[in-house]
């Protein structure tokens, strides 16, 4: 059993860590923190949790944080995680970030996107990019930056086409929808996310500026090969009158002609020891087929008339876009079968 | 042509006297107030209102108003309007109150179910209760205290069964459901009311303690022509994961046998003058029979195995349960047709 | 391991036995059947069990049942259950059924709630209804008739007060409020459960007529030790926008005054060993704190003014209400922990 | 009063061209056809329009049609009012089709995206495209085709940029996605449009294939002054847990850099004599900011760093996306006011 702490307990991330690291059964949850709700049962703040844990929320303290856990998992909002992430590390634990303080390794860059200055940038040249499917070098890290929940279902999508350099990277366009839950801590304060506000509705938000855009660029412009200022895309997040998921339709134009069988066959090459891909072809992928669960699912299309393809992502902007990838890059830095704590299949209807 | 003023414009119900109000062709709405959006055209707050006015707010000034309108509109918070009444009368205004501040005749049943002082009690004898199927004397009225939403749903349900003295008035219980434009003014800022809290959920709440519950119990003794205190009801409201609509679904024991027709007959008999009260029989109504319109839709049947009446009521909380009945009476008290503005059917699908 | 059966899963109640089944770690499905599926892997009717199971639908054949499984979930319409239980009996297996077809004891009061002939009446003697919480003998049966999800709801808010003999048994109305999964395999194909007819809508339905009010009157008799006929409930449902979830809201009137405390303590006595059910004491359940879990929470209130008790109880009507209540009772009938397979927490938010 | 008459009005269409014509001032509806209701009151099957007509369905008979009105909608399925449309025009009639048998100039090109051979050829010359803010020639049409409801969101969010030569033609995707009630009288029998199928849900549908792009081309071309093949933009829908509504978000390379002021002042220009466009500039349009109205709303944005405009537009699919447009354009034909029975806003919250 692993020692598992989680630092920032109180919103959507840290609920979704709770729901599924309870019933991890290689992790014993050690220590919670929360501090408006420090001193409280678990269960107090969430009733879901009755009868399954009798932990109570902790304030955040380092020393006592070092001799209740071996790992943690950071779900503290950005700007927060990089004050205590470099406290951890002195103590020699290993940390799975939530945040997206250590995603993006150009200090230049983030500070751009962000809008701050970064606090620790000494850690951004060891930090890993915590998607498993493309660094392998998370199995050695001892920080690792969960990716952004757009930043999965694009990468995800994408990756394979970037790597074979089918695709003309001038060309890439995400459109995007999440649920609210994707708003994370912001929802309960804001009119803009109260039921009136988002049911029978839809509206586009931080059109062209959305921080997700930075990680995607950047990773791209890894797999491709090419210099990070040569990924450009243009990314319109949606906001969904639902709770959970992610759908992202990506368009590029090819660089020549090729058939879709081939290109979905090529995306099922790249993911084949990926447990949590499902290349389902040309089959349309809806997000009820993931929710609860740590899956994509992708479905491809190619619209011969104007040389574009279009793939479809869907993941639950929670598990795979958030706690669950989290579990499974601390499955595999910890040395467990990746999949563990993650089988239960998506939730139907 | 009426000139006419809302005060408080900037909630849910505001928003329906605007919607409904631009359109009237006896109303012209010329006084409009919101303290916080003082200054501001109309249709900055509200996007839809775009083309339909050239209005901005003003903020409250008894004199300003008093110039401006022959009859208004209170649609201020509980404890603000028993503030705002007595400037408007003492000019000589017609008001409809949409609060809950002159609802409940007698001031010591106010103060307990209100949990305040009242500080206006002088009117609360000459205050109608403004429902025009119960209460003809709108007409003459010049202060008329709106019903409350579920208390709406609940007397139009009921009202022929206590004025027959069919049903035993100690055995009523009424379950209803209301949608989240219910909750006015507080959704934008508390938890409960984001989109994840009420989405794919259902809670009661305010259990055995709703304020409407005093109005509807004085209004059914009325008509039962009974003492107040011998009419005792339990009520429990439960939040919908809607936006607009109740539905009551009332129970209550038939003093001696008699068969669903004659019940439905004299339902309809009762209703027979009432223009927005479509008395089904024993067809099922539902929310979406209502939704936009006027309408309270009634439905009923017979549990003859224990000898109860059921009888299902849905309004449009916004329009018959708040917006759309004030304009009913202010309809009635400026000698219009009562349904002037009022004749569009709901939206469907 | 125990070789488990499901016979006629292609319906939701199926499909959460399989969600739930797959992942018990006492539970071999080896053998699912679906007339109109059959030879078709389960993930190509359901995507969400990619990669979860190579399994392939059967049609039912009674000897390759047998031989395949040693006991059988049978999710089959009312109607079909009576027909198939016999022969695996025959074969010595063990059955949990979740139609209707074996929940009433009375053939007769069967036949007048359902309409039809009982085809297996010699069977009705040794059913055990399926409801461990109230049956302790599920442990020795070998056909257990799966509770109602309302019925289930309903008896799980009630039977203390039942036990106890508090309430006046003639008093009792139960309003409750289901998602659409409740409505089974009619879902797919009727107009009245299209999105447009449910979305942003509530109807009442089955107004004093559902079946399940059969079974619950006959369960809460037995705890009250009165005649079948001495228990008569008023039962409305309503129809949910919701696609998961129960909530029933009984009242009842106290024979004589007794604080709530007292209520509540004694409903948490008669669950004490009840590790499903969660009374929560005077708060207020909410439908979202057990979607996708196996749990009833209860929540409690008295309406002094008219000496009723109003009890509040939801479930996961797919989990508790079907699925996951059928595999609590299998284990039990296996020898099982209880709680095997069903210990995730509800899916939040 | 114009004499109006609606072919086919069973379906989501005729029913709201039966609530806005209800209201319609200078409307009288005198014939309204159903072959499954024949002879039925139009509030049997309608609720909702309880007390605003006393019509009854009746069987298309073309010299009963001709006798009772003197304009038409046909509200039929595509391949349907290709075949009624020329018996009412030898009856000297004016008609606004809603279907998709007219819109399509080209014959050939109908065949390919329709699947199906055009009975009625010989009046394609002669048919306007029934958008009044393109086609002002809609004044003198005796035939009418009513365009689609993606397409009249992808063409008023265009259409001024292909006037003015901004874009690259080829560079145009639009990502859209509608309310089920899109989907029109397919919505009852299919299981993907029952309400678990589509609540918690995103699907994306007809992807690269769907017949709005044909007509979409053909106007955008016309704009541009282009051959029709030289416009070819890539469109994919995606199914919204909605009832209502439709946001189409497009996207298009700048021929050479301009700035968003530029851009939208532009819009603004084409569309100052169109009453219900509004061009909200850089603000983000909502769908529930035109629920119920015929307003189609766009906002704008400038994605510098790859030099695309990205467009987003909304609108009510069964108002100006159907039965409004049509009603918007019979005025127009009529000679009434264009916004004639089409001045109600929309319905917020």
């Amino acid at each position: 059993m692993h020692r598992i702490g989680i630092v920032g307990a109180r919103g959507f991330t840290g609920a979704e860590l709770l729901r599924l690291g309870v019933r991890h059964s290689a992790y014993e949850l050690t220590y919670v923190t929360s501090e408006s709700q420090a001193g409280q049962p678990l269960d107090t703040a969430f009733a879901t949790l009755h009868g399954a844990t009798r932990l109570r929320f902790s304030a955040f303290d380092a020393r006592e944080a070092a001799d209740a856990a071996d790992a943690f998992f950071l779900a503290l909002p950005d700007g927060e995680a990089m004050k205590t992430a470099p406290l951890l590390l002195e103590q020699r634990k290993k940390i799975v970030d939530l945040s997206g303080d250590f995603r993006v390794r150009d200090r230049a860059t983030y500070e751009r996107w962000y809008g701050r200055e970064h606090l620790s940038p000494e850690l951004l040249g060891e930090t890993v990019y915590g998607m498993p499917e493309l660094h392998p070098e998370v199995r050695d890290a001892r920080l690792v930056a969960n990716p952004g929940c757009y930043a999965t279902a694009m990468l995800l999508a994408l990756a394979p086409l970037f790597a074979s350099g089918r695709i003309d990277p001038g060309t890439v366009i995400v459109d995007a929808k999440s649920g609210v839950s994707g708003a994370g801590g912001r929802v309960g304060m804001k009119e803009e996310f109260s039921f009136p506000a988002v049911n029978e509705n839809l509206r586009a938000y931080s059109v062209t500026g959305h921080r997700h855009v930075a990680e995607t660029e950047q990773e791209l412009a890894l797999l491709a090969g090419r210099a990070p200022e040569e990924v450009r895309l243009s990314f319109t997040p949606h906001l969904l009158p639902i709770t959970r998921g992610i759908y992202a339709t990506a368009y590029a134009s090819l660089g020549r002609a090729v058939d879709l069988g081939t290109l979905i066959q090529e995306h099922r090459l790249f993911y084949r020891d990926a447990p949590f891909v499902h290349v389902a072809g040309d089959a349309i992928p809806e997000i009820r087929h993931v929710i609860g669960s740590n899956v994509c699912r992708i479905g491809m299309a190619l619209d011969e008339r104007v040389g574009r393809v279009i793939v479809m992502a869907v993941i639950d902007n929670l598990v795979k876009g958030a706690a669950g990838q989290a579990i499974q890059n601390l499955n595999v830095m910890l040395g467990l079968p990746e999949t563990a704590g993650l089988e239960a299949p998506a939730i139907y209807p």
